[in-house]
């Protein structure tokens, strides 16, 4: 185990995760509470940042935000047969305020489908009522057997779209923009994380939905997440809480709705995408400080000269880039430089006596630890350099992880080869089997179908376990 | 009734307050979730307005954001005995997980200084980690017996607050910071409403609290709301819970602890603070769209003019002012300006063909409605015009607030004048009674006590109930 703390990715992964969670301070676990955890200030903080990039997104296309009620009456639920079969085990529920026994229990959203529907349908009355275009953040709660912090908890926080509209071509489109425009460009933009947009199978797709589309990020360890869905739910919702319009020839029909939705999980997806053995890396569009300067001294008279050029150095740094001055007595330089390696801020600008002679100062990257990514820079200038130096960073996280997601891709022509690429990462492979097929190789070799990707060949090729042709794709992965 | 459809304040205040939530379109009510209200869009985006204006104070003081679970042992607020007695009969109780029946339920967050002191006491171990200064935006339930959208509703969107101090007078100087200079200063500031600062009495302090202070304004029928408290919980909540830390002298000792909490019921004193016989009045500060342009034009080619000037005139408006630009077509100009005065856009800009030609533009304010608040102006150099001109509006809501609640207060002598003031607003008192007094005046002329100002005269007087002279004057006021 080196200094930090941190089991080496390539001895254990899931603990080097686990470790990675710990001594970055991002979360604890709330024992006392089954499955839950403590989002602490330095996790919550990457979450708020990751708030700001997608709300912005979702107001610019036309979205405005909403809040619903947390309790849900029970019989709501029940009232999507695909959706209750898909809910019903992991449902909290409410059985009494204060003393007073309830009739009819709540349960504690799990997703809001049904409540929006709700009330949706007292809402719209007429095709010039539509679209509507509604977006939710909040926290859920869904049983979950096994957790992993960020990954898998019975409560965590994200946003839900809900949105109705006139037509299927309507819904259609905007299931597809938001996985688009909203999602699939917020993880590679501001993320730096290389995703597969594409289409869920029947077996995977959401209790209720018609169609849902998802993008999918690869892991270190060559395993998928799924980082954000998008479904077009047809008009089976619209029909369980009769949601209907008045069109423009004057007949009354079901609308056509939508949801979409990304939630914290998507830290554990970041963490897992650039993270090293040294602790946490961060994209600069996301980190929540930027560039963090340390001051190196060894007494008074020494201080006082390079706190003062930290002072003249930083000054025009507000508005432009997010950063902290670590201005600790008592604790060493080298305890600070571990502290924020292990913390991931993105660069480290180091100021000492030196330095304040030669009008210099020290850049240290995070993505690139160790000498390779250290530079003496002029303070002149300082400001422009750290701009550039942050998007290069940015665009440098995004490159290794799509090379490594393309390393660690590969075709497939038959199921042996389907069965040793699975151990490696991602397969692609033409595909016709059927359902019970999928089910029968997840339960083999623990392998789903992680999407359809909008991006075809074109051109046939034989499915991979029945031999039959067709021209679709997909991609095999094993599942976070 | 006026053509706005809203009952008229002087005739039915009351009534008045819901026909504006409802025209407005801030919210509708759950009526299958008892208690409860939908969030809609407008309600929610002056809700994100507060958010942005208070946590960045929260910030600026110091402050990091976390996320504690929703859920909370039961058991845990059993350990506080004035907490549990101030909160039992208002729990929302999970008792069944999925098929499975609880042996110890949870209850719905109803505030958080349990659980959180669950975790600070596991998290606190010496004077090095203090003081530890975290705030949480969250969902909290309370049961209600009578709701009132925005300001008594069972669940409800809430900031808290909750740090720990090695000393009561650090915390003491925290409580009081964030009643002044986040509570009072954002509450003047953006919602231009004036309050009155000051201590709790024991009746009315925080269940588990040492001290409670908050901040009161007056809401245009002469009641007090109260819009925010700010709680010095001494060491009762780091007893229960065991918060402890070794001092400086190497002593273990209990923490002082602090919490604080402003919500959603803002929204309702914003409301009635401010709003008129036409609809929503509000502050620019505040306003999620602060300047609303409407074209006017009667064939095509005066709408190609006016919307080509229009272009010209909002080109240079981003990231200086929220605008929107109203370009319905078959809804006319008159129905557009009900809407908007309606909910309460602080500034309309008409662009017609005459303005056009003559280089200018009407603009008219929502503060004071008809010929007095409409001017033209040249459009060149408007955009500064319209700055000034929102600051200015901006300070008048506030003056007009201070002059009312002062033409609304009055100090009084005697339980009789006390009795006659309180129908009109305020009384400002000497107070020497005791808890049961104040709960005799409670029941007998339905006034509390709503504070003990911070500023006080400074020279003796006597109880206006009891005749003893004493130097503590209070405000008497109906709460909301």
């Amino acid at each position: 185990m080196p200094k930090s703390g941190i089991t080496l990715r390539d001895q254990d992964y899931s603990q080097w995760y686990l470790d990675i969670v710990q001594q970055a301070e991002l979360c604890d676990y709330a024992e006392v509470v089954k499955g839950c955890i403590v989002f602490k200030p330095t996790g919550y903080a990457i979450w708020e940042r990751m708030q700001r990039g997608l709300d912005d997104r979702i107001k610019d296309t036309g979205h405005e935000n909403a809040y619903f009620p947390l309790l849900i009456p029970k019989s709501f639920i029940m009232k999507e047969a695909e959706h209750v079969a898909g809910f019903a085990p992991e449902l909290f529920e409410v059985t009494r305020i204060g003393k007073e026994e309830l009739t009819e229990p709540y349960v504690i959203r799990p997703t809001s489908e049904t409540i929006i529907g709700y009330f949706y349908a007292k809402w719209i009355r007429s095709y010039r009522d539509l679209p509507l275009l509604i977006n939710q953040w909040a926290n859920v709660m869904r049983a979950e057997m096994r957790t992993r912090p960020f990954l898998r908890t019975a409560e965590f926080l994200w946003q839900e779209g809900h949105t109705v509209h006139a037509d299927e071509a309507d819904a259609e489109r905007e299931t597809l923009m938001i996985l688009e425009d909203v999602y699939a460009d917020f993880a590679e933009r501001e993320m730096a994380m290389p995703v597969i947009r594409g289409l869920k199978t029947e077996n995977e797709k959401f209790p209720g939905a018609l169609r849902s589309y998802c993008i999918e990020a690869m892991m270190q360890d060559g395993r998928a997440l799924q980082a954000a869905t998008s479904h077009n739910l047809g008009q089976n919702f619209a029909k369980a809480f009769d949601i209907s319009f008045t069109d423009r020839n004057n007949t009354i029909q079901h609308a056509w709705t939508t949801s979409w939705g990304i939630s914290t999980r998507l830290i554990g997806a970041l963490i897992m995408t650039h993270s090293d053995d040294e602790g946490l890396v961060l994209p600069p569009r996301l980190a929540p400080t930027q560039v963090v300067v340390v001051p190196i001294y060894k007494n008074d008279t020494e201080r006082s000269a390079v706190m003062d050029a930290v002072a003249r150095i930083t000054g025009e740094w507000k508005g432009r880039l997010r950063f902290k001055i670590d201005d600790r007595d008592q604790i060493t330089a080298g305890f600070k430089f571990n502290e924020w390696e292990l913390k991931g801020i993105p660069v480290r600008v180091e100021v000492g006596p030196k330095d304040v002679e030669k009008g210099s100062v020290a850049v240290a990257r995070r993505d690139t630890p160790g000498k390779a990514g250290k530079a003496f820079v002029p303070q002149a200038g300082l400001t422009e350099h750290l701009e550039r130096l942050l998007a290069e960073i940015q665009q440098a996280l995004f490159d290794r992880a799509l090379r490594f997601r393309e390393e660690r891709t590969a075709d497939v022509a038959s199921y042996d080869e389907l069965k040793q690429q699975i151990e490696r990462g991602f397969a692609r492979a033409y595909w016709a089997g059927s359902n019970e097929d999928e089910k029968r190789i997840q339960d083999e070799i623990r392998a789903t179908i992680r999407c359809i990707p909008l991006e075809q060949p074109g051109v046939a090729g034989k499915c991979v376990l029945t031999g039959k042709e067709t021209t679709q794709q997909v991609i095999f992965g094993r599942a976070y």
